[in-house]
């Protein structure tokens, strides 16, 4: 009965929220623009920005009315242009263009560009000092000190866009973050959950590709095979989240309808349930500090019945704990780690090695740049080159192991 | 990694809180002054309250410095006042005194006065626009409309202390409660919960007593077991969250770790969890908005290993609908149904009804009352009166049912 008034704590915003998505051409972009079009009178799209695909691009931009639409591989310049002739909508391509394209004036902006690539782009959406939707993960595994020191320099508001974050973020007590003991991160446990370690290492492509909950791209499907991805979101939450290394955890949960739990000094642990749909959490970016309408289904608790939790046997899934130790050393170990991953996970999808041999690729990878002297990146060009040695690495000690 | 001031919203409070308690001798009294103990320099403890255990009341109130100590039953004054000879502590006794150790100035007040004896005290303690801490029942349940018109013309600050409304009021997003599509409140199910309505007919009061997580009192337990209980928590929800009856649910979830789950508009559900323990509500409503350290068994969901939900059997539990049908009837019907069914317990618990009859008292009386034509109580004076008509008339319903 209480008005609703009495609780809000900000006023509406009547004027429309002026975004760009970076990268919109992907899953995550997409997703956005589904529900930006499910309520077009709050938002005025700005820029949309793909990697090659003029024509779903250019599509995008007419259905939303956007100013500008840029792709990052110039190669797709022309079909851009033809497709939007006679509209309203500017066309460009190549890097400087896209980050001419991300310093356009707006109140949010989606960091959506898988991989490395979203680096640089996303840096600059921070700059702008407005909000960003962050669901690019190497700004935060492989740069998250610099990234976040620029968030803090810019006062940009970071939105986490994973639904494990999302989550957290939800689940953050605004008035009490100092009382957190511990935040858990769920993980669905994948489809080698009940494999024994020799049953793994037999473990196809296949296998691998066959999630229970999610639907995803491939490499973040073996990642999550492996919980390499947990191990990932682990070092993510680290500085996203006011905690240290100590206070992270994750439990296994096959349902994958808890995302995230803070727990409290006062034994209260707050947590974020949904349908696992990424437009939750991208809805709740979008809207923030508000919410809104989202087209997905609701829980029925009585329905899924139960919620299953369990501890991770990490004899057979050692990748938290790599991450974790990772960010514990605090010298660019984790830009290592997640190189190393990827060059590894792409030769378990070209069935090039076994699975076991992801995380032992991994971690020869860290012991090798390791020896070699490894010091803390103190800029994105730091980043980007023990990236670079990494991978350099990481497939010579591949060609010792195949 | 990002600092706690980055996400807090308020100030840490320096000066200690002052703080009085009405009901300190019962159990939720007992269990505030123990944090309050444990964390003394942040309290300053003005007014304690008790029914008539003298000697209980003079040992808190001298262990935890109180400037007063009253007893609502003159009879212990004597008692009272020998057992506080040579402390600072002033005795009282009486309605009187009660209500003017109400009015001493505070910070917070735990309003822990069992039964309808709570209506006056906790409506005073509203009267003084602090923070009011509601453990009382009967306020909300029974004088919910005059009881929130006082709330807010007084601009108190009502933090719930069960456990369930705890939960939602740390579940509620404070910038999106126009967003709530769902509250849902938990139910352990009770002893009955696997009991076909034959069994449920020769229950006796050892079964019902045989509550699974919570230990409470005698009455507590039996409206848990007729899950009664959830529906005067429904009727309390609905006068403390902005919502309407018919956003309200429940959910049988029989380990009682799930308190309550808000469900929003994106999708999002969020949740409270805890152990078993009313010190984690009392501990966040002493602290509100900030948190405190409370000596809780935290949660360990892989040990607890599932936590299972279903729908609730209104065929053999409909006492939840008879609460939301009071709530809708707007007419005072709540009243009716918190008086009858205390006289129905009373004699469940005196083994002068069976089980199903509890139901069938409280819908009689209701019945009755309304046939007498029921109006909607306009003052306190109202409420007790109605109150005490729906007594007199279920005690005679009762003798033509034994």
């Amino acid at each position: 009965m209480i008005t609703a008034t009495a609780y809000a704590k900000s006023p509406v915003s009547q004027a429309p929220r002026r975004v760009s998505i970076l990268g919109s051409t992907g899953s995550v972009g997409c997703s956005t623009l589904d529900l930006i079009g499910r309520d077009p009178s709050h938002f005025d799209v700005v820029a949309l920005t793909g990697n090659s695909n003029a024509e779903l691009l250019a599509q995008q931009a007419v259905a939303h009315d956007a100013d500008l639409a840029v792709l990052a591989d110039p190669a797709g310049l022309e079909d851009l242009k033809s497709s939007l002739s006679g509209t309203s909508v500017e066309a460009a391509a190549g890097q400087d263009a896209l980050i001419e394209a991300v310093t356009r004036p707006t109140d949010w902006t989606m960091a959506a560009i898988v991989g490395s690539a979203g680096l640089r782009p996303t840096l600059e959406a921070v700059r702008q000092g407005k909000s960003v939707a962050l669901a690019n993960k190497e700004c935060l595994v492989s740069a998250g000190d610099i990234f976040m020191e620029e968030v803090a320099k810019s006062g940009t508001r970071l939105l986490p866009v994973d639904s494990e974050h999302s989550a957290g973020f939800q689940a953050i007590d605004p008035n009490a973050s100092d009382a957190i003991e511990k935040i858990t991160l769920t993980a669905s446990g994948g489809p080698f959950r009940t494999w024994t370690q020799e049953q793994m290492k037999i473990a196809t492509r296949d296998d691998a590709l066959n999630h229970p909950t999610w639907s995803m791209g491939d490499k973040l499907t073996i990642d999550s095979a492996t919980l390499m991805n947990k191990g990932l979101e682990l070092i993510e939450a680290y500085y996203l989240f006011p905690v240290e290394p100590e206070q992270l955890n994750i439990v296994i949960h096959p349902q994958s309808i808890v995302h995230c739990l803070v727990e409290y000094s006062d034994g209260s642990v707050l947590a974020q349930l949904s349908s696992p749909d990424m437009r939750t959490p991208i809805a709740y970016s979008l809207a923030w500090p508000e919410r809104m309408w989202a087209p997905t289904e609701r829980l029925d608790l009585a329905k899924i019945g139960s919620l299953d939790f369990e501890a991770p046997d990490y004899d057979r899934f050692p990748a938290p704990l790599m991450a974790v130790q990772a960010l514990k050393a605090d010298n660019g170990s984790t830009t290592v780690l997640n190189a190393a991953n990827e060059i590894a996970v792409d030769a378990f999808l070209k069935r090039r090695i076994g699975l076991p041999s992801i995380n032992a690729l991994v971690a020869e990878t860290m012991e090798a740049v390791a020896r070699d002297g490894l010091s803390k990146p103190k800029s994105l060009e730091d980043v980007l080159a023990l990236d670079a040695l990494s991978r350099t690495l990481a497939r010579t000690l591949l060609q010792d192991m195949i």
